[in-house]
């Protein structure tokens, strides 16, 4: 075999192994390799294994110097272009206000709404990069980003935009996803703009192959689960999938619309009770949970342990947003997750790459496979477990998207 | 006015005023200068103030580029002189074995004794200097380390010259306290040890002058209050300050015994109830929460918005060690004083300078104010609330310590 570039010299590597999401104890079930070896080609995985196995030739060497490999983390759940800042909203929730009164009283996400439909896409893109940049120094190689702060059909589809400039920017593979946030302050106007959303943002979308995806916020506060199923139904008929955010802080009906009709996951699930991790567990929906908004709202943590042991199959994401996760750190995410919802380091692994591209419908991404884009982290240590241990600080020394180093 | 530098183009500057420690509502209380400048001369604040009010000379000018500077954080609190791993006890946790389980097996912090105590002092300090450097890229100028690994006599003040040697090498203010962690094993040894501690080990370290204070971990699995007592009288009597570890997972008369004795602070507090706190506001000791502890061992918080509201001065630290808080970041110590602890933005900031200054003994540190050594923080943003708001990314551009850019 001939290969670009083969990098020896690896403590250890672990991956998940095949495309499935990973329900239940296996997500337990790791493959680790010792004193490995990966050959890229072409950009991707050519061959990986015991360095000792290795028989071909490459035409450069890279040593690891003794660290471990991880694949590329992948973030399921980010809102990483906003404008704004949300300090002001930060320092009155310190001071006792709720994130649910914020919201209501106009304030909190309308606010970001506000800055973000008032900024150009260059704007947007150039606030986005530096966020984008953060994550993927964290080891995250490969981001979804929402839309969802525009509110308006052109200053959503202005948003989209930016995600694809960002995409074509960024060191990192980017999944746009059309988020349909918030509702008109008016009830009145609710159901001209589903109309709207139905029969001109998600064709539009869909037209300009601006999103993979629709999400829906069903909540107190958002939207219902019938409109939400509206809303999701029009994606469907434009061949887009489809995703939840649920259960943050009421049960709505989004968790059950979203087993009913196969959405790719359901996020947050925060409010999540018995049955419903029992119909998760029997459904085809991956379970995203953020727990970066537990440690930030102070809300209780998603039953991510409860979600595993029904067999569930869990992916963790960052939520990256200004309002409620103001979390940079793909690594951190999974950090917490084994802290606040009870997931082991393998588990939290695995919810962090093979789960997480599942909750996105990818089967390439999140694992070191032959054949698959070499998206992997390189450690500082030589024992893999410190991608999950380490607190503020990063255990990630480098991270290399479709074989070459990210800078 | 001459100066060797001015720091210009600071958006804002923000501190505590004068040495003593914050109280109660006090804590809220800071000193916020915008569109400010500092002088340096002879390392130390020559001037700080509003930038349109400096008349003097500098000869050279840096330009902060329209971002916050933030006094240089003080972290009271570290283990950073460690050998060994705890990935083993940490996974053995996330199955479910508990850290006090742990303790009592013989395991956990007892493996990290028998892998320091084997240590030489160069190896200590090798391990240790990317553990302050990380402390240090997120805002730490003065970082107190304790001994406590070594257990013997000898294998303790190995540990206190390997935090000397470190402290020549260091960028940062290091302040070494002893620490008399565990006790034997045989109960029938304890009182041989102690003997042992107040009779060679406490004169040794006040003689070499090795350790500035000596701290007393008072526990269930560890020391009782009234051996604690004893060993502090020693320290007293040797000149040396005094702190307790205590409350962590037990009331054992430790906190009583702080106060009493007037010791510059109790660190951990997660088990202390209402009448304490009320003890603690109503003397000298400053109360040392150590929320990195909470999120790794998944204890009850230490009551943080309590102690405020009764009237105590509050430090934070982050307690970096391998077993119970591998959180290698002053600046998550502080994020998470708001999210775990109740502690407002404000309050976090002078429980991480001046307060944590004063759990050390030191009146020149965490302020920025003309005398003081020029230590600071220089963030990516022009908003100070940035350093407490973000999470998993650091807020920090760059750290001067005495008047240096740290590299």
């Amino acid at each position: 075999m001939r290969a670009d570039v083969l990098v020896r010299g690896i403590s250890q590597f672990v991956t998940a192994e095949g495309a499935e999401p990973k329900r239940g104890a296996a997500m337990r079930e790791l493959k680790v390799v010792q004193r490995a070896a990966v050959a890229i080609a072409g950009g991707q995985f050519a061959w990986v294994g015991p360095e000792r196995d290795w028989n071909g030739e490459a035409a450069s060497i890279v040593d690891a110097g003794g660290c471990a490999i991880v694949p590329g983390l992948v973030d399921p759940h980010t809102h990483a272009v906003w404008a704004g800042d949300r300090l002001a909203d930060f320092e009155a929730r310190l001071s006792g206000v709720t994130y649910e009164e914020i919201l209501a009283a106009g304030g909190g996400i309308r606010s970001t709404i506000r800055a973000t439909a008032a900024a150009t896409e260059e704007q947007l893109v150039a606030l986005a990069r530096p966020r984008i940049a953060a994550l993927v120094r964290s080891g995250a190689t490969t981001i979804e980003v929402k839309s969802g702060y525009g509110y308006a059909v052109e200053a959503e589809l202005r948003i989209l935009r930016a995600i694809h400039a960002l995409a074509a920017q960024a060191p990192a593979w980017i999944v746009p996803t059309l988020l349909i946030h918030m509702p008109p302050a008016e009830a009145a106007e609710r159901e001209e703009y589903v109309a709207a959303v139905c029969e001109e943002m998600i064709p539009a979308a869909a037209r300009e192959k601006l999103a993979q995806a629709v999400d829906v916020f069903v909540e107190k506060e958002a939207w219902s689960a019938t409109e939400a199923e509206q809303m999701l139904n029009a994606a469907r008929a434009q061949g887009l999938r489809t995703k939840l955010h649920t259960e943050q802080f009421h049960r709505m009906g989004g968790l059950e619309l979203g087993a009913r009709m196969g959405a790719m996951s359901v996020d947050h699930l925060e409010a999540c009770g018995a049955e419903q991790v029992a119909m998760l567990a029997a459904s085809a929906t991956v379970a995203t949970i953020l727990p970066g908004v537990t440690l930030h709202l102070g809300l209780p943590a998603a039953p991510g342990r409860k979600l595993i042991d029904a067999g569930a199959a869990v992916a963790v994401g960052t939520d990256l947003n200004p309002g409620s996760s103001p979390l940079f750190s793909a690594q951190m995410a999974l950090a917490l997750a084994v802290r606040l919802n009870g997931l082991t380091a393998q588990e939290a692994l695995v919810a962090g790459t093979t789960n997480a591209a599942a909750a996105l419908g990818l089967r390439d991404a999140g694992r070191i496979e032959p054949g698959l884009p070499a998206d992997f982290a390189v450690l500082h240590g030589a024992d893999w477990r410190e991608l999950i241990y380490t607190m503020g600080a990063n255990p990630v020394r480098e991270v290399w998207i479709g074989g070459q180093k990210a800078e």
